[in-house]
């Protein structure tokens, strides 16, 4: 049937004027952060009610007509492009806070809902939702759940999987499930919101969320320390926990990504005289105990590579200590052409890890240089490949593509994850089977088709269903 | 096929020592903690590898011979039943604790090694397992994983689930799911562990599993507050919400259960010297920070239905507070016939839903009295129902039958959960629909057919697939 038709069908069910098939909304509504594929939908259709999502869906599986659910499109995976002529469900109308519930200790949301919206709603009440990245501003809380986003609070935290209370999600060929409300146990049955945590909009699309909420931290304070070797930051992370830190934040960079901050930065202030070869970064919570940071930096002190230590002592150093950190993405990009991975290894594997990525870069992608960073309290890096000097994008995108793959392999000898946080969308599907063995993939598509016999939510992303 | 000749082929799997058939096994393996079914397994065997639980897993797929995966049998709704010739396989002989990466911050053991011996190894190395209840000298970490148990620390640190880093499994008619290790991010497909967790053995057999360890409490404090309604018991909680206070732990019980606590145990102190409707036992973390749970207490001796608090001053007090909470289930026990439920509402519903069910025994159920007490901080309470007079236990029986129905109805009108720690097994499956649409049974019976086309795994259990 022509798109034509479509578009009519879909105004029956949306008011005309929430059916977009103009070029700007196609390509904008398209795509996602990546731009490794042309955005080419057929239609964006913006839903302001579950039953329209339902309407849409029914429609769309009776027309085998693939849809993309579409959030804040902030993924670095592909999962929200739609280029092959697929309908875009975009969320965005449907983004109201519903409620907070401070006896429960949750929120419930529509998916469309930005996540810095529900973040400071949730503040006024005096509490916190612990799911912060930085693409706060644009980023769904559906998107989040559809990606189980991580971001810089999981290590106290976890993962957006551990805030979801309950969802109201279509899926199928427009049934609804409402799973859960506010509850924080419920062991009767598969908990089948676990489904569609991460699935990348492969099993259907989440409509309404209840989000559980926090205590606000009491005080935080953050510290850096020098180290003249990656090896001796998984002993201080082990002290910190041994000494029952309440550890909120444990971030770490290469001497290569500061000098890469301080160049394209350079009014921020060098937190040493001079430099080394990579930095930890911690935050804790003090609570009502000033100075445990202090005392904890002295205690690991001993440590044979730690070179130096800094306690933030105001809220301008605290504010500093952590710009250091945020502003290394961008300094990155100044640098010359970059290829991004965002990886995972066990802490206690991170040394060796990235000893034998360093060889193998050295070895075999001479001219390219690896720029390290990330929350490495929970074995998460982002491996950064640049050519600081080479003007050829598309020799790079052929190089950094092999190399892509023998850095999957080696995650794999280290039992790592060759996504930690962004997914596998398009991006990373042809490496899945170094992730995952044949068992595992055939039973990803048999719940594919489970969840979605008509094949459209988002066919293609992930694996070939 | 005969019994025997199933035994005759277990032994070629297992040495012959480790295939049971004498009657004292079979009674013993064949039931959990509860005594609504007669045990009448054909077999129970003890297999000591992966690859044993694999061979076994085949041939009961090729015999259509139905498997009970069997743990420490503590539960308390009969998914560990196996009452119709079902061969046991228990994992009772696969109990070794295989690492602990302090830096990864996780424990790695097979799934047969039981939750007290991994917490003393775990607390040896200075971390803490933070998944504790009653029956820890007991449960195996499989069947705590199979069950999602939750249990006494689920208010700071989640379930079970939330504590699975990796599992390996066997399924289907004898595939190996190896799923993760020791990562705290892995975003690459569908998390398949979170199928197996809480599936009461339906999907699968758990022989492996990588659970987070975190730091230990630094000083726990404990303090009693005696309130004159259960009312006032979510503003409490909500007050220590806003104050950041590390809370442990937030349990309930009427004055009824104290009651019951005195009169079985009469050496026991009394915490005030009058009795009150209801009591709340509030546990913190107090960190450096001493005299926070007092403060507190002060803080919120305003609300109105506030009549009296107390806190612990020295570890004698500490553990008298704490047993007054720990010995109401088997005080309850010697007042007469009972009955128990485990539910969950949402917190701010739990009064007008206890209100409700008081009404409902007190018009409908005479004779009967209901005692309430549990994990109000989680919005879960123990339900107990008790006749003190009648011996007609049978009558009782018939009774709590017909008022389970009443209570699960109650339960559905008020977005709660009528298991919110202990599964739905043999015992709740008749109430299931009461939980669960009909879209969400037919995906479950779905996602069975998936994982076990065979329908070998724990038949008939959580429903009649």
């Amino acid at each position: 049937m022509m798109v034509a038709n479509h578009k009519h069908a879909f105004s029956q069910i949306l008011d005309p004027a929430r059916v977009l098939d103009d070029p700007s909304s196609l390509h904008d509504y398209g795509r996602d952060r990546t731009r490794v594929h042309e955005p080419a939908p057929s239609l964006v259709l913006f839903p302001k009610t579950t039953e329209e999502v339902v309407r849409i869906a029914e429609y769309c599986a009776r027309e085998r007509l693939p849809i993309v659910p579409s959030g804040g499109r902030t993924g670095y995976a592909g999962a929200a492009v739609a280029a092959h002529g697929e309908v875009v469900v975009s969320m965005g109308k449907m983004d109201r806070i519903l409620g907070i519930d401070l006896e429960s200790g949750c929120v419930e949301v529509e998916a469309g809902a930005i996540l810095e919206n529900v973040q400071h709603a949730v503040a006024e009440t005096g509490m916190y939702l612990p799911l912060d990245f930085a693409a706060r501003g644009s980023a769904q809380i559906g998107g989040c759940i559809a990606t189980n986003a991580g971001g810089l609070k999981v290590i106290k935290y976890g993962m957006t999987r551990e805030l979801v209370l309950g969802l109201e999600a279509v899926f199928g060929r427009g049934q609804v499930l409402r799973l859960n409300t506010s509850l924080h146990k419920n062991n009767s049955g598969y908990d089948l919101k676990q489904f569609l945590v991460g699935a990348e909009g492969t099993l259907g699309i989440v409509t309404r969320a209840t989000m559980q909420i926090v205590p606000q931290p009491k005080r935080l304070n953050v510290g850096l320390i020098a180290l003249s070797r990656l090896a001796d930051t998984p002993p201080v992370l082990k002290e910190a926990r041994l000494r029952s830190l309440d550890l909120t934040a444990a971030e770490f960079f290469t001497g290569a990504c500061l000098e890469a901050v301080m160049a394209h930065l350079p009014q921020m202030r060098s937190p040493f005289p001079i430099r080394y070869p990579c930095y930890l970064l911690i935050e804790i919570d003090e609570g009502e105990h000033d100075g445990q940071l202090t005392a904890f930096l002295e205690h690991v002190s001993g440590i044979p590579g730690i070179e130096d230590a800094t306690v933030a002592t105001s809220p301008q150093s605290f504010r500093e200590l952590w710009a250091l950190r945020e502003n290394i993405s961008e300094s990155i990009g100044t640098l010359g052409l970059v290829h991004k991975n965002d990886i995972a290894v066990p802490v206690s594997s991170m040394p060796a890890f990235v000893g034998a990525l360093e060889s193998l870069v050295r070895e075999r992608y001479r001219g390219l240089d690896v720029l390290l960073f990330g929350h490495i309290g929970d074995g998460n890096v982002h491996v950064n490949v640049i050519d600081r000097t080479s003007k050829d994008a598309a020799g790079f995108e052929t190089r950094v593509e092999e190399l892509d793959t023998a850095l999957c392999e080696l995650i794999q000898s280290y039992n790592g994850s060759i996504s930690a946080e962004h997914g596998i969308g398009l991006l990373k599907k042809r490496l899945l089977h170094l992730q995952r063995d044949p068992v595992q993939i055939e039973l990803m598509k048999a719940i594919k088709h489970t969840f979605d016999p008509a094949n459209i939510f988002n066919p293609g992303k992930i694996v070939d269903w």
